[in-house]
């Protein structure tokens, strides 16, 4: 079965915005076994738009189109496309009630042109957008699936899991079975994982095993392929066993799993509670953490330090240690960690201090160097920690670092 | 002169990698006055890259074609394009000797596959690579320029801006110019800016105007074209000035601003500092101001008080609030603005109480109830805000929502 992806929307054709919708859409109809031929993006344009389902719709089973669903004047895919197809457009009343109650809830007045985000081409099947106004729709046309979605990617990635994944698998009725799984990694190279699972990476071998990075996490994939989902995941299961005994502890979680997780994971299982204080990364240390659902029973809370008077003041940092060592040293983020974990009563804490630059850094200390504590009821660990890149880079793979100490030390206590 | 813009590569079409070069295409093609009709992807296979060829060549001046001139065998670019324009491929040998210093001078035997990219189609034009091995080149087929180049971006761009762009120039005469701006909004709906505007968007107006969405911020699009840049200029900047007039202070930046800039910006105009007091937003509203580089002069601390002990200890908010109005009021919420402001002695400070969920939310205070104060040294104001969606997009909401009110307050404050 064939597939096309259609992005449209004049923004992605003046180099403002990067499409992130693609790849998205591109991973998932590979995983359900569609031959993808091509990515279109085209504007908001009826005549190109025409262009692009004719070209699309030539050799493809299915073409999954995402944008111009708006409520605005220059979002024309669902008139397009029922144009496209011969067949007029409908209100679709319970779209409408949908788009009306997402206004009530936030209070505020419906305007007249929403209603259109509730129309649908006639025939056509609607898939519901629980994170948003318009409703998107699949429809037949000739023996070519068309399925559209709005652009915004957390509408569209919420509908194509709810509704579209589901249908697609439905409508394969695949024989095969595909299972990918993603061995999330922090703390080693890709070369060095490379080399230690070298053996299992062979083009042809089932299951098939290969590496990616993505924001400093290494992840190593499994693709196993079975005639039933048992066989599949049997053959994984064996796979996953083999490189988590060879790469022991750097694996933290799986799939979408991030460091913050794992965490999560260990205070829940240990019945430990947190506290976090952070210099050079701002906050994102908390943020990361309490993205987490139920993260409040184990989150006590974070205090962000910035100037060097609310560490002394919300920290309890000697105001000496400032003139000796400097802020950015393994004792201050020392005295961090410890001042975080004894004012709010929490069983582990960590503490972050650095530069994360571009301007504040000295040949001494570099933008960069960052230092990181974990406190526990029995003894604080200090680490110094060197990162390159900008400044959002630097806070993010010191957060992530900070988090990993704080995994690697819940994983070695039992108890508190 | 119509453009389209082709992207060749395997990898592309798995959702591994998103594809920026298109983007980075996209806004130079505009500026130089093309307008572009698609941007095209497909994998590397002969059927599919002649195909997209013959869709992109039918309407366009120019087709700009990255990726496939690697070494290896699945890189067939090069020797299609030779095909598709019906010559051969010859050795151009200043490309080669390139190659082969590049080996010298790291120091490495060059593979005998390398030579490939010294290959040129008869009667091309080379596009010299100072970044890599591979050779560029621009072929005429028919009216249609075809314009080659690698996918590593950093390759890519080295030489779109050292042969291509002034090429371009040369040969549109640079007769019309394109510029594009951004207004970025929040606090508004797209179709409420819709309606206020729809007067400006028009398909043929110039400038075109257009509005899009993207993580809860509504931007206008502007898109002037003229024969000269400064004639280009003159009229976004009229269509600009007509279009704040009518939004007012919704729009809060330009281009890939996002509202903490604005923050930083006031901040600074104003000789202000700001602290941070966060619930339900967890660390989020800290960490996209410390995004901001040197916002170390300005922002003086952040406190994450998950806990009530917290935020009574941390924040001196008083212990009988939670038992009557509770932990979720405006009331909480203007406390903790008022007790990071008097604590850490800032000027201003904001304040964020509510219910990221997925779990927590009772008939009178639901999921997405979200209660922020800002506190400055004449007065403290509180707003209850409905958020939709999961947890991470109420976060992200809400913090956008605090920063907004920051803004909103320092516009509002010519001293503190």
């Amino acid at each position: 079965m064939k597939a096309e992806i259609l992005s449209i929307g004049t923004e992605l054709l003046h180099g403002k915005i990067v499409d992130t919708n693609a790849a998205y859409l591109a991973e998932k109809l590979n995983e359900c076994g569609f031959d993808l031929q091509s990515h279109l993006a085209v504007g908001d344009s009826r005549d190109l738009l025409v262009w692009a389902l004719k070209v699309a719709a030539e050799r493809s089973d299915l073409i999954v189109i995402t944008g111009g669903l708006g409520p605005t004047r220059d979002d024309i895919t669902r008139q397009t496309l029922a144009e496209f197809c011969g067949v007029p457009l409908e209100l679709h009343e319970p779209s409408l009630a949908h788009i009306r109650e997402l206004f009530a809830r936030r209070r505020i007045h419906m305007p007249e042109n929403n209603k259109i985000q509730a129309m649908i081409p006639r025939g056509a099947t609607v898939i519901p957008n629980p994170n948003g106004t318009a409703a998107g729709f699949a429809l037949m046309n000739g023996k070519t699936e068309m399925i559209s979605m709005p652009g915004v990617p957390s509408e569209m990635k919420a509908m194509f899991e709810g509704w579209v994944l589901p249908h697609l698998a439905e409508r394969t009725g695949r024989k095969g079975v595909k299972i990918t799984r993603l061995l999330n990694a922090y703390g080693i190279s890709e070369s060095l994982v490379d080399e230690k699972i070298h053996h299992l990476m062979a083009p042809d071998r089932n299951p098939n095993v290969g590496t990616m990075v993505h924001d400093g996490i290494i992840s190593v994939r499994i693709n196993a392929a079975g005639d039933t989902s048992a066989e599949a995941s049997k053959r994984l299961d064996a796979t996953e066993a083999e490189i988590r005994d060879i790469l022991g502890d750097v694996i933290f979680g799986t799939d979408s799993e991030d460091v913050e997780h794992a965490v999560a994971r260990l205070l829940k299982e240990r019945g430990l509670t947190v506290a976090v204080a952070e210099s050079c990364t701002g906050g994102l240390v908390a943020h990361k953490l309490t993205n987490v659902p139920r993260i409040s029973e184990f989150f006590l809370e974070g205090v962000v330090a910035y100037s060097n008077a609310a560490k002394t003041r919300l920290l309890g940092v000697p105001e000496a240690l400032f003139s000796t060592v400097g802020a950015v040293s393994a004792e201050a983020a020392s005295a961090m960690a410890d001042g975080v974990r004894q004012r709010s009563g929490s069983d582990v804490a960590v503490g972050v201090t650095g530069i994360a630059g571009p301007t504040g850094g000295t040949p001494q200390k570099p933008v960069g160097l960052v230092f990181i504590a974990v406190s526990t009821r029995r003894a604080t660990e200090a680490k110094e920690f060197r990162f390159a890149g900008p400044r959002t880079m630097i806070k993010d793979r010191s957060a992530k670092a900070a988090l990993n100490m704080l995994r690697l030390a819940l994983a070695g206590c039992g108890a508190p």
